[in-house]
């Protein structure tokens, strides 16, 4: 960008920072420092899955990893506690306006949120339609029930607007997805 | 190895999967597999974090990491769903034979049990005295109580005798830790 001369770029940052967000995944780990700090839940992203297959020192402390390759994840991104329940779910972002693809989640991590619901945990997605500004809490249970009813290949948005919770940006947490919980499972737990 | 001609390899396996064990991650990796298959239990161990520096191809597919850093963990190393109940533990193996250093569980390792078991969850160490061969599972409650009323640096083994739980090995799951977990909190899940 060319500033006129005299303005200053120290403002610029903040702009960014508006309704609209910044990535899924930032707004949901400053929402989980939220809750940790509150001591509302414990809910921590997973590391990304690496394989490490050159180290340059034999020490931990001082080793350089010079070759490694990420993995494909075999769960969630997500997981912790919640008033005692284990909660687990994915966040995916897309840029389509009018269905979720259902190519942006592994087949294996949908069996996984099944097997949590079916043990007693809490499961479900939430998807940011970044064009459109909406982020939805859809529960694993009308997940699986979409796909097992369907041979689409994605969820139609207006499925999303029937099943889902809509959640919206707040200061602090900046996504309260636990308040979209407490109201989706009113009375379960 | 020099076999006699005739003799063939295929025992040769079995040998390996004597009492002792492989590594303590790998034994709980198995057990938890175990777990998983039989639909017991969903435990996964999470991946160790690392922090990516440089990665040679933009996309992710095709991305070959180039230069990278092993980071602290944040929590412990495993956590999942048992019985519908949250559950998280460290597994640490040390070759000391009469105590076990705490150095080796970083202070935010225990302050993240604590905060489980203040949650609801069940919050635990499993730690293999790999020189004397015996592995203990140690409620996060005992633990903490320890190094409350202690100022020392290491829990003896005898604190271990009187409060955790020893672990046998087995054929499958090859650490049965889950038993111990029913035995030590039978009556309250």
């Amino acid at each position: 960008m060319n500033y006129p001369s005299g303005i200053k770029k120290k403002n610029v940052k903040d702009i960014n920072y508006g309704n609209r967000g910044m990535s899924l995944e930032s707004d949901i780990n400053i929402s989980n420092e939220y809750y940790l700090m509150n001591d509302i839940a414990i809910i921590h992203k997973k590391p990304t899955p690496i394989r490490v297959c050159k180290v340059d020192y034999p020490s931990r402390l001082d080793a350089v990893i010079k070759e490694a390759y990420y993995k494909v994840p075999s769960t969630t991104d997500y997981n912790g506690i919640y008033k005692g329940k284990y909660l687990d779910f994915e966040a995916k972002e897309t840029k389509n306006k009018t269905a979720f693809p259902l190519s942006n989640i592994h087949t294996h991590q949908i069996k996984h949120l099944e097997s949590i619901v079916k043990h007693g945990g809490i499961g479900f997605i939430i998807v940011s339609f970044t064009t459109i500004s909406k982020i939805y809490l859809l529960k694993a249970e009308d997940l699986i029930n979409f796909i097992n009813t369907n041979s689409r290949k994605s969820i139609p948005i207006k499925y999303f607007e029937e099943n889902a919770y809509l959640l919206k940006y707040k200061i602090n947490p900046r996504i309260d997805y636990l308040k979209a919980i407490d109201i989706m499972y009113r009375g379960e737990f």
